[in-house]
């Protein structure tokens, strides 16, 4: 970390912030510029004294060098980690398909839709039992009926089955029918679910919350990964912004920046990060191009009658296109899908 | 809802959309004007039908123009709803403040703080004893113990307790203690445990997450009212936006807004909304001026050394001082500290 | 237009409003609805009344139908513009591509990148004469003699010159060496030198501001296209957000939201979108999947002595190896470059 | 600025920084910490280098120490400046407030509201005669004969005028008129009107983009500061974020980071910093109660007919109730109005 002192900073701030930084265990290097004196202190841990040192006497800021999650980082493992969960692996030169209705809604709808996702290609099925809802009047799922229902599909067509888990307390149940437990945006942060997926042998999807930055969502990611499971795929789904024409904002560089930081693999989510049908083949295209290790898009026989999301579902039909854009562009990227 | 057809819609598709909207219980008045055709939908109800009929054909947008949230908007209910949970009362006249350090660290630091906090007139105590932290690596907090230190502040200080609550799980235990079960930012969106604390008989301070829209604030309001808890206060705390030399932006105009549209108070909390201890007296003050029901403040006896949010706590004599700023403020508000 | 009038609106109030409709010139239609009365405004002119309607009484909301411009709207123009000056041509099936140092800085540095550009495949050079910068204490362009270093590279190389016009009375000494003038972000809603270059007749690259709405840029170019020059590029080049391991956001969304909406073509600046030199190849490639007519990249013989956005610029080899994946992506989405 | 190096960066590329630090006449420390190497530059100039040094292999990130302006800074000069313009002064303790109509629209309007505002305590009155607006077919003001309505109301009442230039070329005629010159939020950024204010003696009151950071606005005022006027007012008047329910978001923090950062006073504008009338009493008195040296607010005889911005104007009578409101808060905070 580098101490950054205020201008006219007294000797005696300088001092005591020096003996503060050697009180953490770290080793003080002050250095007295023209303008400002700087305090480096080296030997900095993660598990950052940043937050301490910001309340010192004098103190201007303090800016760290070091990332503050670990396990996470490429820097301790250098190799991309591939997450195989069933039929679905993330992470190596083919690219995983996560395809399939925002919820299950019915034996039907499910099995018409995994059927036509396995025929166009998919290496996993999705579809929510447990939907969290903003509206409290809103269908908020068929609970376990729904997962019986995803591992009839996953019997027939083979496809690996990714669902959300909500709650630490669900994990063992919605664990015993699926192959990837899905952690959703809005509970990025929610440390007791974390920790309990780290607790589980299933892989898990960890979505980005529209406003954490990327060192929030590898912290959250490490938390799982400090629960013993190495077995997770980050997923970016869109930022919020000003942009108001579309649902969220894709940043699609995030990609390319996690690449750098993290071995863990990335998966893009066009549907919610544009909210808008006609947008997700071109920017299921662009993810790929980014170098996103894995696609998760919805699908919905009838997107008109949808319980949830049907603005953002791709038909069946509109599935196979996008499946044979992206496949032609990730050709051009040297990868498979 | 107001269904806008896009330009050079057939015929056959307005015929589509109106019958959909009649399908769905409305009563469809069809529009012609110079340029495009709108289907007015009359009935509309809350739990609303807005995102099918985005999937419809050469549906160009629908507009809904009722708020999606119920129990929680004022044109249910005109008065402000006050809350009361022991010595705090917040919605009326008389401004509730709500003081203590970030995290319980032990008995000392607790009450210390909560007998300065008391003495300059803090109606109400906060303290974390179940932390959310975005790093694993960070101090977790003191759990039941916390607690327990909680309940001993407020028998030798008469002050209520105001504490978060991280897991639905945790409520019963929390609830023995605390006098207001808090939803942190990052739980906004927790909905069973928005469920969970809507089942109990103890008031809720909600707060907003840094990236969540009113409306979806009121909805989360809405999950709890709904579960029969009509003792909610909102809380704003900042939202994230490009600005960096804040922690969060604290947008003050919400205080006014929500007014308008729910009887529910409104607490703010200067303290996460800048990030910077420097900064909270003035912008207290502004939130008095701005028409906020009650603040929430951090107040440590040593900030350098504790282990949390330290660089945003007020000692207590900047307490005092931020009181009498706050005193002077709310007078001239017509309204009393 | 749609104006909804406050739940308890009274009658007076509504044919306040129905009064006011009708004196702007439009048809007013009330319809009663269960909770709420609004009141459809037919015949609306772009030249929208929406401001003056939203002042009246009991007035919650206005809503409008129609978007704000009009020249730069699909709806008039249904066939995608081609721009095309002199090497240059944009808004076709091939892909153009604008290549150059963000500066020019000197005969050597400019003529050795217009060589490596035209070399692989650039359509245009870029190269600025007049830099509007941040500080005033950073270099500020060569000006006019950049201009004719300009003209000497498209001399020997053939290539149209893309240069930043910064404003109204430059234009006409700017024109006399340019092919396409460019409206830098920061001059988006400089109207009089909007005007300006919509009187000449050379080709606009218009840039959006880092938080212009895309109905602010359309409205922006409408500037132009009413001042009599139909040939506007846009050129998306990031969003101003939270995010801060970029320089800007770049929502490669928009493209396929401005194609819908209007007939100009769009061209994307992942330099700028980036501020990161090692993200431009992959953020190049995915703006051609995402749809992108042109691209605008930065190239620098050698980045590290650049006077300006070195971190940001591909070296010739970089821009090379930018140029086959661009091209081989640019084949998988059937066009070419 | 300090040079953090790549983990794993070779002795090579060290030397390497180390010479080109050296080579842009900085001294060189270099800090061999447990995980990285950083490389102190001491002697930083504020033309800083950071750029030029971002582009260097194995480097990580670049961290400045300075901030990039100078003349602005409050290092540089302790006390805040006082700037007087005729009636109006502003960074003292009694708070500047400029008032009137967005546009100028005719004498009576005008005369009406300089009277009214004049007798409620307003100090200056504002009026625009060059109107940037977002669209070409919106009103665009009365030019020259709009200043010469204000030099009337300046005869008659005895208020300074604040008006907004939008070009460089209507400096000295917008001068000859105006007391004050208004840079708008869409030109905050253009630098050849910054350099022509520069040079006048007219004080300017430069309005911060809605997404310009304040090293930028404070960059912006480098200008102008650095061509020789010194009478620079700051105006902060919303930034652009995901809320929608206000048309720009009012960070009221700002007031307090600027006044630590700049002598320059700060001035607010409510009116375009929530968009709705009902919302600018409340937060101009917050924004007094957050430290604001002047409040710039739109007022307008008769709102609903306003040719810009009635949904955002008080009347005459709220001005009154608001200017009461503001004096109590004024006075709260030990100033005056």
């Amino acid at each position: 970390m580098i101490v950054v002192m205020k201008q006219g900073a007294s000797q005696a701030d300088i001092d005591h912030m020096t003996a503060r930084v050697e009180e953490l265990g770290l080793k003080a290097h002050v250095i007295v510029g023209t303008e400002r004196t700087v305090i480096a202190a080296i030997g900095e841990k993660r598990e950052a004294h940043k937050e301490s040192l910001e309340s010192g006497p004098s103190v201007a800021e303090v800016l760290p060098i070091l990332a503050p999650y670990k396990i996470a980082s490429r820097e301790i493992k250098q190799e991309t980690t591939v997450v195989v969960a069933g039929s679905l692996s993330v992470g190596g030169n083919r690219i995983g398909v996560i395809a399939g209705p925002c919820s299950v809604e019915s034996e039907e709808q499910l099995m018409t839709t995994a059927r036509a996702v396995k025929a166009a290609g998919a290496t996993a099925l999705r579809g929510g039992a447990f939907k969290p809802r903003t509206s409290p009047y809103s269908f908020q799922g068929m609970k376990e009926d729904g997962l019986k229902l995803l591992a009839t599909a996953r019997e027939e067509t083979g496809l690996a089955i990714v669902t959300e888990v909500v709650a630490a307390e669900d994990v063992s149940l919605v664990a015993r029918y699926a192959d990837v437990l899905q952690i959703g945006a809005r509970n990025m942060q929610n440390y007791r679910l974390l920790e309990a997926v780290g607790k589980t042998d299933r892989a898990v999807l960890l979505k980005r919350g529209p406003s954490a930055t990327l060192d929030e969502l590898l912290l959250a990611a490490e938390y799982i990964l400090d629960g013993g499971n190495p077995n997770v795929m980050l997923c970016e789904r869109g930022i919020r912004t000003f942009e108001s024409h579309t649902r969220f904002t894709l940043p699609l560089a995030t990609v390319i920046y996690l690449h750098g930081k993290t071995h863990l693999p990335i998966v893009v989510d066009p549907s919610h990060g544009t909210g808008h049908t006609y947008m997700v083949p071109q920017m299921a295209a662009a993810s790929v191009a980014a170098g996103a290790d894995g696609l998760i898009l919805e699908v919905h026989p009838e997107p008109e009658t949808a319980l949830s999301d049907g603005y953002q579902s791709l038909t069946p039909d509109q599935f196979v296109e996008t499946m044979e854009l992206c496949r032609r562009v990730a050709g051009a990227m040297n990868r498979e899908i």
